[in-house]
């Protein structure tokens, strides 16, 4: 119900304004005490919930998973889950799936992949895994087909060119790079589309925990780089998944 | 011509070894000394070409539009023109126009915008104006139709929350501030779309010429942000139309 | 006794110089060795006095403890209090509490709010809740009501326009975010009160443990808002509640 | 008009959905393309409004002063005001003031201070003045009545105890410090109200532009010292003047 | 021997130029392959040496120790001991004390100060005792006697005021502060003598580990002020020493 | 085979274009999905291959080194091991040898270093042993004669100028200091060959773990000096062992 | 007159109350509105005052000068002053000197050195000699005798061991160095009095303006090295000259 | 004459031990007052000597290039010359070139290059250019040869692969680049040679004036990356040529 609908119901006589004025209060979320979720999020988007885990109690993370799936929502994710988690959600949930590399859990069934869509995730390093396949599994419950290219930073150069057929098929690039970051320039120049570049705290020294690879992407000489927080593989699988399931054939 | 077809040209006789080495040298881009103009491209994806201003004098400029409108390119635009750019390109090119406020000059025909083309960018202040500028001239040449909504800063919110039509029109959003850089957490929990954040050198003191707001903009708690260099304005508003031009209706 | 006073006295010969410079010297503060117990304080505000926890032994926090009460102060709390503190206060004093999630024990009897006292504490996310809680409890211990909106961040604004209530009462208001550092110019603008805004170390990568959050807050477009230090609810705390009981109604 | 309000007027058949629709589009502010002007705040509110002159050209300072004044505003200030500003405001408005020190002009009258209004305006060194002179014109207009102490700083502490006075009647007060930006931390130690510090970029060297100020009273140990951003006069003088306002007598 | 000395006796056929270069090479200090230990330095100066502990196992500092009091000095001190070098020191050698709250170990007697030696200490709070201690202990194994004045931080100003007499009679003062970082310029103020400023690391959030009050103190408004490394108690009583020792009365 | 002969191979049909293809695809590596191993490399230098162990399980060292050995690399090393790493070689591999110091495992025989070879590695103190060891055994394991000279830092010159001897033989020198990291530009005044500069972390406070002496070191005022990441001997070594296998006789 | 001296006079009947309190406010400084000048330590002390002349017009500075002149001051000396300032000076006192190179204007006759009184000021290079000129002047304003080595950086060691003489007489040395600053631990370790280091501005790039020189003097491994703010001629001059003027023959 | 000559010189009464001294304090370098000349090296190594330019006057410039040449250099270079030095070079040398683009003069005649000296400096961009030639004049006029690759950068890597012939020819590489810096870990992947990377301040934003492409490059994951000074294209010249010139064919 957008505002209008709503001034218009309160105009006919359809709600009063005391309910209007209680929906706009209380409606849009549940409040849990230490969290207020959002459950219209749910019903209007149709798409997989996503509770981000770092900092909430497995018992906080499993209670806003139950409201979420109680309200609509037909699947709801938990990243960055903490310790102990994954069994509170094992033993609440039928249907829990959890994906280890990706510190993901998965609860309910993720929508199916449209024929055409393609992201797909690149690596530095093998140390950049992890970050990598919170994005690549973030993106797939979202419902976007992922292929995956690991270890293919810029001092092999080769080893990049050689997987030019995932690279050029996708409708958004997700780059993952610690140390000095050079991944999404290059493979920016390559593609020609979106790509979401995540610096990784991998590194030491000089990298200040992701710093130079984050500044290295901010710089990125090619046009359509833009940049997530280091290490948020989520953030960058959710936008290129957003991407992705949105492209129409060119 | 890809590799493949290339290898199968030479293995066919149909073309020298020779000859397909000095392609692979020689092609893909002319070289005038002080910059290599990828003329492939512009051949290639059909959009118009763009040419960083920055630190190239008029004539650097004037010669590499040239270049690429020689080599099959429609449409060319210079950012960041150094002073006295748009003099020499409106003595030498019919067809130029100055965007002035975006300090961007375009030679040749944009491509039309589609039907349903909607890229959305907002300010959070008056001095935001300029970025916004080069993000939405950028967009509107590279093919999309674009809405502003200026000085929409958080402090007032009402102001943003009055234009929400604009916003859930878009298909991709550029949010452009300076200062705290609260602007995309707040659009991005409005919108559903892509956002791409601008932070801009706008603010004193301990805004760091836009570190504080690049900052606030990489640890958005919204998931759909990610960010592009302090002032930026040409890249948001090159993916946001990337964006834009290959989305189908949901 | 001001200095004033203290001179007459002499003058009249109702206090010797020697005592007059001995006061001055030693009646201030009671000299632990460790610490200086500023007891004339205790005597001289009325209000309960804080001991700072953190890098304290629990004897030492207990000792100053207990010299403020000898000295006339009728309320004392340790914020940050360190590990075994609570167990050693607990077996000290009678009248002792300890709020858990603030970190903070009381010891006697707190001053009751006036009755139009009002704080608002309000968080942007789960994870700040400690910080909120530091603030909350210690200005209830300096003699403010408080109230508490937890999880009110921008990136769904409605939770924070759904909770216009406690905000528009508030003499002044505690704002507590971390990550991009956003809700401070929200809540600036919707209010009309001082606001005191808490950076929290609440994030990850380039939040850089809360610097993200400070910079935001401290380059805030809203001309309310002043800052104090990282995780600081304690001092947000003290400032809001000392705004609040002076407070007379407009 | 509250939402509230609003809602039971449509109800009641007073205002059209559309009109209130309309009303929640267009009123608060008037847009004037470069800026949206919030007139609902300068009827609302009864102070003075202020325009941040800093980026704004002098028609655009003139242009929202006006629309202020226009729209029930009695007076109203501009703040850094950018070259020019003076002479055209001055040929405009007929009651202008330029307070040249603090580079603040105001127009119309400003309200009379009560008769208990006490602020207090501390600086540490003579290049502070300025910085403090923001501070104080701006708390003057708004309608404190303002004590300076200029030159105060820590390296000769007598400076600061012989003007107790001011300090000791004062509601709130600000401090002013550039270089190692002790002052407030010394200052707080003095009083017990709120005192807000403003860091300055006066210092040179390892000072960076006021930085090491900031850091310094981001750390006071003083718990009644917040911070606003480096050279922030007017949020100091404004959040001051809040306080001193509306503060009761003990 | 000097270079002179040296040259006159391969002149006089006293020594052959084959000695000499060895003297040159081999004499200065013995090399124990994981240090080379400055034995010459032992000699000449008189003074108790000193044995940098922190990163040396408690071998490799005993080691360099025996090397050292074999080589002639009288006295040798080990700083930042790591875990362990107390025990095996206590049973290498007789005449050891331990400091603890220093954690610095004094093999053989410390010189015996002269009549009108006096080094003060300052801290601005009881967390900044064991960094005091550190120059203390320093400055009286070399020679000195230092009063101690702890938690005499500047929000309590006359904590500090009270205790003059030490601060007047000191020829060289340690001065030694985290958070804020005032105390240095408040003292230098107080005194006519050198002050030695030590930011300690104790704080959080901003103070960035001791970073700010070391930009504080190296900006300090007092010209009598100098700075060493953060927690560097043994550099500041070891300059302070270095002057009271030499200190002629006036 | 470089890219010209494969071309003349697919002319003249030794060589179908599809397996031109496919070797540009997959020869240069193995790929063993969590890392794409250089095979060519190994075949192509002669030189030992090098595994980066930090981040690495035991067993993906050894897949990889086996791998590497497998196809033709006479010697490899892995560095930085990650605990475990050493046991699961040595059980695995006869040929191996654990220098443990360095923390650097080399499997095979390493090749003999040409008569004149030599690398000159000196430290300025105790702790930066590791990190000089890593450089030293890297360039050893590669080919060259390394010279030790540790604990020779600028506060006693001496040291380092009774060093001059195998100084003057190196044809590179790697120099390795943390703190104020002034050995560099000393030591790049003495000599006349490039100096491959290692800040180490080793200091405290305001060295911030290494940064102090990168700063430094990137400001030799020696022009002979470049840098390498802040504890990066492997680097150091393998640079300054480049330069010195190929250096001729001047 | 002290406090104690004073409570005795006003004991004794010779000093009313009020007249105590008057001095206590009044006496110690004549504010001159934008200043308040210590008129006391002036006569206090005996030696020149120094008037910080940057940010202050000449007619501040003058006036303060004359202030001080007219209070006792045998001697004054202006410090980086701004334009036109010598021509005020020059044009208002008969005996004054203008010291172009160190920025710095002496009115008055500055004290004799003592005969042993030797200060040695270093520099680095060329380009730091303003810098050393700002030392070397204030100490002989002072009161001490000066030496100077220019151009002595580490890269050319020999050039500072050519020069050990006036080292080895030195008192107190400074020591100026921009770029790596690593001069004062090379000077640190050759001579056995306090070396006050002074980074400077000096330098490119990755030097930050003396953020290189002032963090490497911070953490130099001489122990006698205390450092001064980036350019701060000045306080290395004023400390040395203090600590040479009160140096007694060991 | 070694130290070792000279002392059998003495031996030998060929040289007294008076003259000995002298020579080690007066020879190795000419003093200027405002500069230390050392004229040693410049005969002993034979090179072109140099001359920092930047913060000389044209006066002291030519003065040290003057006593160069009188005492034995055979050519003389200035860097980074300050405005005027070449019409003041011009008019006192005959045989001086000024090298505009990389503002660099030569005076007399640089050695020749031997046949086989290679090296190559490519940059990322047109704007890398003037730092680009700093290296390549100062590389030809120390006597290599050097090819130039400009406009290369990764986001278009066919430009780089087109142009491997100069690279992989070469005996030493020099990388130029601003923004991201990912250049020299591109070519460190494709050569075999010493990479100096050399950042630029091209870039604006979050490149921070060439800290990001600084900080890439100090992580490059290519094992021949060194790093100089931003904007060094001098260092990095001096040192490839010093590579180039000492190599031996393989």
């Amino acid at each position: 119900m957008t505002p209008m609908e709503m001034l218009e119901a309160v105009r006919d006589g359809r709600l009063s304004p005391e309910e209007a004025e209680r929906m706009l209060r209380t409606k849009p979320f549940v409040d849990l005490g230490f969290a207020k979720v959002d459950t219209h999020r749910a019903i209007r988007s149709g798409s997989p919930e996503v509770i981000y885990g770092a900092g909430k109690t497995p018992e906080q993370s499993v209670k806003i998973a139950g409201t979420l799936l109680d309200n609509g929502a037909g699947c709801a994710m938990i990243t960055r889950c903490s310790p102990g988690t994954w069994e509170l959600v094992h033993s609440t949930f039928d249907d829990a799936v959890y994906h280890e590399k990706a510190n993901i859990i998965v609860i309910g069934r993720p929508p199916e992949p449209s024929p055409n869509s393609s992201v797909c995730v690149v690596t530095a390093g093998t140390s950049d895994i992890p970050v990598a396949e919170e994005a690549a599994v973030t993106a797939e419950t979202l419902g976007s087909r992922v292929d995956r290219i690991y270890d293919g930073g810029v001092a092999g150069i080769h080893r990049l060119l050689a997987n030019m057929e995932p690279l050029s098929r996708a409708r958004a690039v997700v780059a993952v790079a610690g140390m000095e970051g050079a991944l999404p320039s290059v493979v920016g120049g390559l593609v020609n589309v979106p790509v979401i570049a995540v610096p990784t705290s991998v590194g030491y020294g000089a990298s200040f925990e992701g710093v130079a690879a984050l500044l290295a992407m901010m710089n990125s000489c090619s046009s359509d780089v833009s940049v997530v927080n280091i290490d948020n593989g989520f953030g960058a699988g959710y936008i290129a998944s957003m991407i992705d399931r949105r492209t129409a054939p060119l």
